[in-house]
């Protein structure tokens, strides 16, 4: 969606199909549409809706009470003109100190990122930045349940991973290994979700699972 | 001293120190200006200070991980100017649809919104909006521990004070009932905690009272 404003620049709003299939013919194009795209959410809009529509059905039938927190902003400039609301007129987007969405869940703590890829073979791990992981190893200390939401999009496929796995190839890739995970390592260690009409993504059943599996290791470590 | 003007009228000039005081009790006088204090932050700025030196100090030292949420924003036009960070131009303040801050310690879900008071004799209820009392509601279902933590800042004292204490005190004043919490409901429900310097504001130790209070009632309603 492209937006005309008055000073005759055209603004480009968030990322939509339309300009990601443009972008798609061109590499530089696309280059410049992910640079864009990361500098709004770090990620593509898609499983950003998905999620958030998902968030809003936990949250209306009483099943789970997840937010993804908003984007941090560092403000500049606000002008107060009488009578209405505050405008802020220079402001920079920040590099955030943890990851997007976080909640409650039956007395869980639930914290995730969530990240796509169109690669059809792995998923590159440059799209981890190592604050996430230091954020998520603290959530795992304080047993909080730490993971992240992987969609394939070309291959329309979506997968829960614990925080632990991709920790251990992050940890890899920084002594010199792959600077991807294969889709062989989802399919063997994540947990697939089905995209549906209601919920759009319904992650909590294998957050259940991933719950549930790390219960019965800590049961085994005892 | 009263000058009589041309036009027959009194006018009293400049406030002397009597006119001040009777200003500052005055309703209209503090309530603009607590309205303008409110326009820029929504709270005093050392309570949120104290907060986020006291969660840095509990993330530094792995006591818990506790995080202000970024304030929501609306944007509306982002520049990006060549080879340079992407400059929001116009965004405007959103209402947030959750508390401030939340996080995990110890296997709990972590939920509370922070407000400061000038009154030495009751907390007023305006402070608190619907929204943040159906969240600590939906928050409270999913067994996560949500609370308020109220500072009167010319007493100096702070105090961490359960959601549910505050919620019927909210249900009350829509019932017709007082539009405050007074200072001796603070002194019998809530834990006091003192502001020390490393951490500036240990509201975790009351925290930990309220989750242990939590669970006996929980086991005597068993």
């Amino acid at each position: 969606m492209v937006i005309r404003y008055p000073n005759g620049k055209l603004y480009e709003s968030a990322p939509n199909k339309e300009s990601k299939k443009e972008a798609s013919k061109s590499p530089t194009v696309a280059k410049e549409a992910k640079k864009r795209a990361v500098s709004y959410s770090n990620r593509g809009k898609s499983l950003e809706d998905d999620l958030n529509e998902t968030n809003l059905f936990y949250l209306q039938r009483n099943l789970a009470n997840i937010h993804k927190k908003p984007v941090p902003i560092q403000i500049v400039k606000v002008d107060y003109p009488a009578r209405s609301a505050a405008v802020i007129k220079e402001a920079y987007f920040r590099t955030p100190s943890t990851t997007d969405y976080n909640g409650v869940w039956n007395g869980y703590y639930i914290d995730f990122e969530a990240k796509e890829t169109d690669s059809k073979t792995s998923f590159p791990l440059k799209n981890i930045h190592p604050h996430q992981i230091s954020h998520m190893e603290s959530v795992s200390n304080q047993r909080g349940i730490a993971f992240f939401i992987i969609r394939f999009s070309t291959l329309k496929r979506n997968f829960v991973i614990s925080y632990n796995v991709v920790a251990k190839s992050f940890q890899a890739m920084h002594e010199g290994g792959r600077k991807s995970m294969p889709l062989a390592v989802f399919e063997q260690y994540a947990i697939e979700i089905q995209e549906g009409y209601l919920p759009r993504l319904d992650y909590l059943q294998a957050v259940k699972k991933l719950i549930a599996d790390t219960d019965v290791c800590e049961s085994e470590e005892k």
